[in-house]
């Protein structure tokens, strides 16, 4: 550790809408020493999220709001710098939820090792991570879909969504993906395999989703909100399941977002809507990472990453996860590995 | 049987928002003659209920619409006047899904037979009755209040609200009432044993609610939909379980019924809504009869009625459900006993 002084990126205002460039900062600052049973790490790729948005707002949630004038804080892949643990040894690769910053101290309890033989390291960060196991909580212990059903998934070509259209086909329903660019239709259809796809931004949107759901809507497994949503809501068949992942149209939404109202659909239908988040599963995560980590080796599962290189781009990435610059998971690749790379 | 000529209630228009007198017609026509395994029965007690107004629209749902100029069908307690039946004899007191009519023939297998001794005949249609089953379902299978929880019902003074709050007081749940007039609060209140009641019509509505649910909400019985709805969703708990029962605030809706939108709220709170019709549970229907009928012998579940005079009243009855003139139950007293008063 030669290196003494760090970037860090700090949030300093709380968006009222879309967040801007202005409502983040980079702020100089020693590189902090690891206490016993700590580790300093140095970040290698960074998770960027839709759900972090909602951390920017300062409302009561499922976690709290990020602070200001403090580090963001999110999922890291980084390589271990300086140990004080029995744990870790420098080199070792781990996967944490950490700074927004060059390097960071970790307590030894909150890291995991990460093998990069099993998978490609920025794997676990997306199909391996907190967006696959996402995808599979939602759709199979919500979403339910059995043989012969459909499924709709809105935010197809996106980490959780194409991964969900997956396992949806692998448990035998047949999917239809919604997203907004014809790339993204041509690989969710000719490299993942949906049956069906539909751009959100047709003119004729509402009756294309229609003719491609002939048979109603049995799983509704919604990433968006909003004007999608409203449409695929008029397509429930009765015994509907809708996993409610993320609500993207609807996080800078300024004052309140309003729609039609599901209650009535709901009752006519009698259909399901659950909100949930992946951490409601945490006790089950081992179950998810092996399936998943099994349908990647036998190739039944793909994924796409969109890297966007150099730490000091992340809060442009985050910003273009609201204008959907990506196909699948959004990283930011921080650093080259350094005190990995002779592993 | 001396009268051969009798009146019909029929749907004549298709209501656009609240429906009108208007929309009902009284025709004459002759009283009609069972075939063999057929009964003829006459109206004692015709049930008005809120979900009816779904029927009258032309449009998909869980039970198809009514059908224009045929009578409207419901709820009905009825006397046997002629059987050509073997499970059904003269006198006999049987509850059916019938016409608006004082006479009608039924199916014997859509007949099901009602004791007066075991409880008031009314109670058939209300608490014993697919109000009293839908309370107990949607409470216990959706909502499944847990002792110490804080049960919020909307509807609180109606039959499926008032049987709500009082199953969920004996799950031990803490159960906080809404209701539209002081009357129907002091009767849930002092009556029923709700602990909580609030005026939705008070100006400061919701910081009155607020204020009666220290502790959040757990579960929401939902019966009205709109505003008051999305006043208690702010106010959610961390895996916060609604059974959407009614939505009668936007069944008058004319256009489309909007309001803020709940998925963001479904997402941070990690809730449930899931919409329901009784018939979901029919092959439960047993135990639920059982159970309803064992608390009320025991003096734990308490109903009241509201019984309009007169077949003639039945549309007006029908419309005043709109307007809240019932406390409990809305019935109408179609005739008094003839064949069944001498068993």
């Amino acid at each position: 550790m030669t290196q003494t002084k760090q970037q860090e990126i700090h949030l300093v205002n709380r968006p009222t809408g879309t967040p801007a460039i202005e409502d983040f900062k980079f702020v100089e600052c020693d590189v902090p020493s690891p206490k016993e049973n700590e580790v300093l790490v140095r970040a290698l790729y960074i998770s960027v999220d839709p759900y972090m948005r909602g951390r920017m707002n300062d409302t009561k949630s499922y976690i709290p709001p990020f602070e200001l004038n403090k580090a963001i804080v999110g999922g890291v892949i980084a390589e271990v710098a300086v140990s004080r643990s029995e744990s870790f040894k420098r080199g070792d690769l781990v996967l944490g939820n950490l700074n927004w910053a060059e390097y960071s101290v970790a307590k030894e309890t909150k890291l995991r090792k990460i093998d990069p033989n099993l998978a490609p390291l920025t794997a676990y960060l997306s199909v391996l991570g907190m967006t696959g196991l996402t995808a599979y909580f939602g759709l199979l212990d919500i979403g339910k879909p059995q043989e012969g059903e459909t499924v709709v998934v809105s935010g197809a070509a996106g980490a959780v969504g194409s991964a969900v259209g997956q396992i949806a086909k692998l448990k035998g329903a047949k999917v239809v993906g919604i997203a907004g660019t014809d790339e993204k239709l041509a690989y969710i259809k000719n490299e993942l395999g949906f049956d069906e796809t539909v751009n959100y931004k047709s003119e004729n949107f509402k009756e294309e989703l229609k003719a491609a759901t002939p048979d109603g809507v049995d799983v509704y497994f919604d990433n968006v909100g909003g004007d999608v949503s409203d449409a695929v809501m008029r397509l429930l068949n009765n015994h509907a399941r809708i996993p409610v992942c993320g609500s993207i149209s609807s996080y800078n939404a300024e004052g309140q977002d309003v729609g039609p109202r599901v209650q009535p659909t709901l009752i006519k239908t009698s259909s399901l809507m659950k909100g949930f988040t992946v951490g409601n599963y945490a006790s089950e995560f081992e179950q998810g990472r092996n399936d998943l980590a099994n349908w990647l080796q036998e190739g039944k599962l793909k994924y796409k990453e969109t890297i966007v290189e150099g730490f000091e781009k992340t809060p442009e990435a985050f910003l273009g996860l609201f204008k959907g610059i990506n196909t699948g998971k959004l990283l930011v690749k921080a650093a080259e590995p350094e005190y990995s790379k002779n592993r």
